[in-house]
């Protein structure tokens, strides 16, 4: 990976914001502890002087001190540990450049299987996305063509975002299934999922971003896990083979951790014991009046009753360019106001690239290059330099199916927005500009 | 605190276990920025047989490497660093008399002002326990009397869970508020408001426990905002002033996250745009069947969209025993089935101590001591002998009102559970075995 934006080795990112925060970090852990700076010196082998050193943030972050801290504190050395702050001026850039330069190829099998390109990433967020490129060409659509090497999964949820002719092939249950991908395609998958990718050509390019992330149960959460062991980690996760095995798994859980019977439970939430009992027991689910009722019972926020609703299918959800939702941003007709950082007359906003090379030319092509609603001051913006040459692509992509996600599918609708690359040309959405530059656009 | 139960200073708690995650942890974060072996060893300007062999759980941890790792990889040197499970066998036990031993004494003010004693605790758990006894007397309840001395709040939640005649004062907007507590009263505070504790007699005693925690926040979340400074933090903290200020807030968040303007998710989910515009500006709520469309349309899930709903009023919520529910776990009338650890006929139940303070004499006293429901095998159970003396206490509870959690009173209802001192005495329940010995009761 490329080492730019990082000070030289030796020198961690935000040295002394690390050091205050790890100052405070101890005396905070003391006062939790209900300890005086006095008795938290003692504790830890210190005159007081010491301690009152190591709260100051001239002080280096000591380890052995954490070590010695949980040693003698029912705490854990990385309770002192502070994160580095690696995005003090608000972004971090990789150029397209820098990208290309830290470009490594990994082989399986024998044969050179992927390219593997940096992008801009924190130390203040899990996300680890990366380019990579499949330089595996097959010719056919077979998970057991000899071509295709799988992985055993990761512990990272991934979003993949598709250049060119991909394949994506993906195990779950025990079933292999294999999609092909063209540019603008993405896909989700779950963790621990075995899944690969290949080629279909070696004439286009062929790549990916791949943009994995822990979510939830990175970080505390997994260090917690795994102290506590697989067995343990198991009776987390509560049934969600239906909604209502779900609702019934979360129900019990809040009544077991209570220990309030669920007779009771009914009584205080004027529900039919009976009734109650069914949804406990994973055959029915709450009405919106009966989740009311039972979250002020057992004094809970409504939301505490309701489980996550899990849309993805065989473990992925995958959303073809071709029946993908789009929008404008601001919406055509939205108030021309301009900001201080775009004029009103020089923010036109166009069709995206991606929309456009599958539709014919606008028919009010802008007067100037169209440009990113974001400041002309500063330099930092990457819009067009960090994006890796052909993303988006050029090949037009297929498919004829909107995102498969059917759990939402009754639900979901088609955008008003131009969609088809027809109803893009014949109505060309008026170019306002950038009235809510500011906002989180973008 | 007493250190019983922790190895002796300079072997921190589970150091095998320790080891041998830290070894996982630097695999898995290599394998998450797609560093194979060899690669992860150059990055770190190791031969591959000593990355290898900090992989090994023989091997100790190395601060220095985390460091070199959090250096020349977008991570974090506590991302590294594993929990320390302290709780191998299930349970950790702290004696009253280890409890009553590791008394310390903290001045304000100038004058005796509290008695810390440590309670059981865990590096596995944020929960921050303590015993707390109040040595400054006072003779009214004036929050500006002199021998009350506050403190400044602190980051963590905390229930106080109350012995004798004790004064609990807390700040909340500016305005100074005294509660008269008693044996059994409970109160929940919310972080940052100042608060203290007196007694108002000296011949009873007068403690209480003070269980505080950061539930969410803590961990992570806390390094995460501490590092992007208090300013961000701010922003995070969405208008809860209402639930359809909060719900409002919570609906901007997400379409300005997804750049989706409010037209299009009017569009999406069949909610007509005025209606929405009046949700996403705090001036009413969804209603049920609006949040399961527009979770669809915005692919959440429905709890998504719903706040939580903040049940504390001026900071706190109190619980005062004498309205309190009570209720029996297993309810009156379960089949007395027995269990391996406790036989059908050994294990009584008797009303809680706790209630049967508060009335008549129960008129079926049972023939032995009554005896928690766990095995009688196991020599960890404190039930009895780390509880403070005079916990229960025998001080009779006083007020009238039942908790003060006025969100939920409208549907919050009187148990069915003998409740009154006469209904105690003229209902007992008949004693049945403990057919959920096992169960997540106790």
């Amino acid at each position: 990976m490329s080492t730019a934006n990082l000070p030289p080795a030796g020198t961690p990112a935000d040295d002394e914001g690390f050091r205050r925060r790890a100052g405070a970090l101890l005396h905070s852990a003391a006062g939790d502890l209900r300890r005086t700076s006095r008795s938290a010196a003692a504790d830890l082998g210190l005159t007081d002087a010491d301690y009152a050193a190591h709260l100051a943030p001239e002080q280096g972050f000591s380890w052995d001190l954490a070590q010695r801290a949980a040693t003698v504190w029912p705490l854990n050395e990385r309770d002192l540990v502070p994160v580095r702050n690696d995005c003090p001026r608000g972004v971090r850039v990789l150029r397209a450049t820098e990208s290309a330069s830290s470009a490594r190829v990994f082989q399986r099998g024998g044969i050179d299987y992927y390219e593997y390109r940096a992008t801009a990433m924190s130390r203040l967020a899990s996300f680890r996305p990366a380019w990579i490129r499949m330089l595996s060409v097959v010719t056919d659509d077979d998970p057991h063509n000899a071509d295709v090497h799988w992985n055993n999964g990761h512990m990272l949820y991934q979003f993949t975002y598709c250049v060119g002719p991909v394949n994506y092939y993906y195990r779950w249950n025990g079933r292999d299934h294999v999609l092909r991908m063209n540019t603008g395609d993405s896909i989700w998958g779950l963790p621990f999922s075995p899944h690969t990718f290949t080629a279909r050509n070696a004439e286009e390019p062929a790549y990916v971003l791949a943009l994995t992330y822990g979510g939830e149960l990175m970080g505390d959460a997994q260090h917690e896990l795994a102290a506590l062991g697989p067995d343990t980690a198991r009776g987390f996760a509560l049934d969600t083979d239906s909604a209502a095995a779900a609702q019934g798994r979360l129900l019990r859980s809040y009544l077991d951790a209570s220990a309030l019977p669920l007779e009771h439970a009914a009584e205080l939430s004027g529900i039919p014991a009976g009734r109650l009992a069914g949804v406990a027991d994973g055959g029915t689910t709450l009405t919106p009046d009966e989740v009311t009722a039972l979250a002020a019972a057992l004094r809970l926020s409504p939301r505490d009753l309701l489980p996550v609703v899990p849309d993805a299918v065989d473990g992925v959800s995958v959303c073809p360019a071709a029946t993908s939702r789009s929008w404008y941003h601001p919406p055509p007709g939205t108030a021309t106001t301009g900001c201080a950082n775009w004029p009103a007359t020089g923010c036109t906003r166009t069709p995206a690239p991606w929309r456009s090379t599958r539709s014919a030319p606008t028919p009010t092509p802008p007067t100037r290059p169209s440009r990113p609603c974001a400041p002309t001051s500063t330099s930092t913006s990457t819009t067009s330099a960090a994006a890796p040459s052909g993303w988006p692509g050029s090949t037009a992509a297929s498919g004829t199916k909107r995102c498969w996600n059917p759990a939402r599918r009754p639900t979901s609708r088609r955008s008003s927005a131009p969609s088809s690359p027809a109803a893009v040309a014949a109505t060309p959405p008026t170019p306002p500009a950038c009235s809510r530059c500011a906002s989180a656009a973008g």
